[in-house]
């Protein structure tokens, strides 16, 4: 594997050995690390000096089950922190077939224009973009697409990115072509597109599966682990329901972002949980089956295609992120028209979470009304056109909510909250605060532990078990439902590693990738001037009580302050 | 004399006395205390945490010639330091008589809409914009001088403030009624944007001017003053061609930024320089005479209206610093098309240095050729639209460079450089890169001195004398033209604040002010985190030799870090 580092000022590839201290990392622990070492920490994060880093997890390049994500990373111009976003589909499988243990993107064009980047085994090529500036991700993938043929890889952005909207992500393909894994997250959109990249192509033929230090022990660990995930009952339910089987465990726990987060339960529910998902799709029929899976040899295939009346694909996915936050949260009880919402969220290369919780604001500043999936739509489509309202829209919660005059933002280090709320849900609300990452619930989601979420002496502590699991996860490539697979044959993890690299390491492999991967997320925001002050929830959470549990925040700031106690920068 | 604080959030007025620590400042010096004392630095410009403080400085309220300034202040959502922009016009005279030591606004409201708030001696009033919302401040102001009659001070913003355009400043209204006064610098209307105040309008009915303790003493100092000032040659200079006259300085030292900084004297200075407005003014003949005063009280009179050849204004005023970035920097020969421009920036509420910087930029991109006028005004027009790029312009030469991936920007701590390249008048370019207030010559031009502006050496120095006097007339409410009257007679500003306040003063009573003033902004940006690495010209200015002198900047970096050593934070 090696480092290849383009420079988007001189156009140039260099393919560079791997050095020492990146080698046992990948993913998002690779990406931290790659950033604390080479980016200033307080750079502008749409400058040239900022760089923006795909990384494959350690285990990518096999078709293990769920875990060939690709992390991407930069310094967010949404957060002023660190970032990492990663999304499925195929670029982390094109990457590790090239060889490329991380893809560095530094420096920034001079002068006007766009570019497609294509990278294969011949090396790095640029050609002008001018043809797809301004197009929609799915336009553009198609045009792509029929350029570079079907076998490609691609991450690109949409006119969001282009815009450099700090509320756009990067979209990559999924298995069947459609560009709609998007690492959403943070802004690392408005990064590439500072850096004038309208797509990068992953042509990987000519490239092949990393080699494996013991074939044989890899295929016994992966057996154990395709196994014991096959069996979990989770995977069944997001088989059947994908990611919107979640409203049964939120809502019931008082914890659905309701009427933009005036409760936490929503009466329209059953109109758009995932048993009702499945319910219209078998009846209306569609291109796909209910779900399918978005990276090849997924065995959970939690990703569905979401159909219309007419049978016509809307939008795919629909996830209970987006179900929360531009459904319930915009008081929508009907699928089809958060599907709508979501399609164009898409096109644009944003964020859902960021654009239903801006919505939300929206709402608070009297520019709709709830329920209004017309009007919901027609402002998406503001943000298409990119007028005023439309531009603040498209940065994101609190940027509407600076332009609009509303006080009241369900935001983190800028980041809007994902469909936990966090009085509620306490640990993910500890999450919320104190993850380098801002608000965001792949960071260290605890919907799912067995404790009373409400009691504010014990979230700390899970809270930061979760963030060190998931941050050892999301540096091994691991789709967080795949960890459901782990979370009971644990010692597969050092398994695999050792049958992939040669490696010995402790069982507790995963906690050691998570905390070193915390650690240098956080000491980079340290060095970025994020402290203390940022690692807190709005105040009004502490105050505003939340319908039914009538609960607000109530975890200690020192409490808080502990979170990262267990090292010192 | 009173604090006005005003609580948008609560509409809430409280009259309350001048603390005594802020008794012995005004203006610039003032608003820089307040904002020390009251505002996190850390805080996010554009949220509620942020305040808006108008003050007048010491001197403001007696018709002193040139002498009636208003301060605005804020931190900055442009440069992230603290800011403050002064300007002539009404607004300071009518605070005065009004008893107003300092209007402080503070909190943001929730829900829509934007605001128009009336002071006058019966107190605050709040009144819904609905029928203002996205005007210019041409047509705004006309509107409101209809509804609250001719005698009011206006402070607004225009459709750039509104959407919180980083180049947002806010208007005021000069004795003509013109809102062409505009607070430029630094983003302070969106700031005001952000606080949903489209106008502040002050009914100065019932006030005052304030009382003086000496009223003898007071005009024998005003007329030792006011003789001095009318008797220096640059007094004159400015009533024939205002602030125009700077060409034949600012070119014949090779500094006049031409074509995007890539040269330092313009081929075409002669068709845009005072001599040639002056002469086309008195043969176009026009609404008003050549120059008029933009302060009741003035002797100086540098403010032109600008008719076009049908003998209509198109702008006023139209100043050097518009015609050095709208024209030579984008190689405009010729000065209604500057004009022209210089009319949208206005009518926008932005600052034309900015947009001028941000037009360079995109010549850089391939947006615009130099030279072309029309072109300049469809992007002038562009940003009225509020396309992407019209964004983009709107949030100033910074943030141009970012989307349009421009590397090489005019910019110190994200601001536009004034009209002067450093690397030909190099004490001003030490002022760009160390005044707490990013590049700005308002805050320490060197131009005038009588020495080697390329000699490397001896510019800290003269950078900081001038940066403490500017400080010290910016607290006093001095136009920095009085400063001409001022620097003859010295001892008349001990007199005048004796006489009016009844202070015993030393004779260095304006460096005192001037250090003071200093010491808090400095203090206000090392709390922000700004810090050394902040105070520099962008990189390619030391490398990029400046034709025809052919220097760069090259006053040393520990130089640099030596103008502020005369105190410690």
């Amino acid at each position: 594997m090696h480092i290849w580092r383009v420079n988007l000022h001189t156009r140039e590839l260099a393919i560079q050995p791997v050095p020492p201290a990146w080698e046992r990392l990948g993913g998002r622990g690779l990406s931290a690390r790659i950033l604390l070492d080479e980016v200033a920490p307080t750079c502008d994060p749409l400058g040239a000096s900022n760089k923006l880093v795909f990384a494959p997890g350690l285990l990518v390049g096999h078709m293990l089950s769920s875990c060939d994500r690709i992390s991407i990373g930069a310094k967010s111009p949404l957060t002023g922190g660190i970032k990492e976003a990663n999304a499925g589909g195929s670029t982390g499988l094109k990457l590790a077939h090239m060889g490329i243990k991380a893809l560095i993107l530094e420096g920034a064009p001079e002068g006007p224009g766009e570019w497609v980047l294509t990278l294969s085994m011949d090396g790095a090529r640029f050609e002008p973009a001018g043809d797809l500036a301004g197009l929609g991700v799915y336009a553009a993938a198609s045009k792509l697409l029929e350029r570079y043929g079907p076998k490609v890889g691609i991450a690109l952005i949409g006119p969001a990115g282009e815009r450099l909207y700090h509320a756009a992500g990067i979209q990559n393909l999924d298995k069947d072509r459609t560009p709609s894994r998007i690492a959403a997250r943070g802004g690392l959109g408005a990064v590439m597109g500072s850096k004038k990249l309208k797509a990068i192509v992953f042509d990987a033929s000519g490239g092949a599966k990393p080699p494996l230090a013991d074939p044989e022990a890899f295929r016994k660990a992966q057996k154990t682990y395709t196994q014991a995930l096959m069996e979990h009952p989770q995977t069944q339910s997001y088989a059947d329901f994908g990611t919107n089987a979640m409203p049964s465990l939120s809502n019931g726990l008082g914890g659905m972002p309701t009427r933009n987060l005036t409760a936490g339960q929503f009466e329209g529910v059953e109109s758009i949980n995932g048993e009702r998902m499945r319910e219209l799709l078998l009846a209306r029929g569609g291109e796909a089956e209910t779900t399918h899976a978005c990276m090849q040899g997924c065995t959970i295939r939690c990703s569905n295609v979401y159909a219309g009346a007419d049978g016509k694909t809307i939008v795919s996915p629909l996830e209970y992120e987006t179900v929360g936050l531009m459904g319930s949260n915009l008081g929508i009880a009907e699928l089809d028209a958060i599907a709508r919402m979501n399609y164009v969220a898409n096109d644009l290369g944003l964020d859902s979470i960021e654009v239903g919780a801006a919505l939300g604001v929206a709402i608070a500043a009297g520019k709709m009304n709830f329920g209004e999936g017309d009007r919901g739509l027609e402002l998406c489509e503001e943000i298409r056109q990119g007028t005023p309202l439309g531009a603040a829209l498209g940065n994101g919660a609190a940027a509407a909510g600076r332009f609009l005059g509303v006080e009241r933002v369900p935001v983190v280090k800028n980041q809007a909250m994902s469909a936990y709320d966090p009085r509620a849900i306490k640990g993910t609300g500890v999450t919320y605060a104190t993850s380098p990452q801002g608000a965001d619930h792949t960071a260290g989601l605890t919907i799912r532990a067995k404790v009373n979420h409400l009691d504010p002496t014990i979230q700390v502590e899970l809270s930061r078990k979760t963030q060190i699991n998931n941050a050892g996860y999301d540096t091994l490539g691991v789709c967080l439902f795949g960890a459901f697979g782990y979370a009971t044959v644990p010692h597969t993890i050092k398994d695999l590693l050792a049958a992939r690299y040669g490696w010995q390491v402790e069982e507790d492999i995963l906690q050691v990738l998570g905390r070193e991967t915390l650690q240098a997320e956080r000491q980079f925001n340290l060095r970025a001037g994020l402290g203390a002050k940022d690692d807190r929830l709005p105040a009004w959470m502490k105050v505003e009580a939340l319908p039914p549990l009538n609960s607000v925040f109530d975890v200690r700031d020192e409490e808080l302050d502990r979170l990262f106690d267990w090292f010192t920068p």
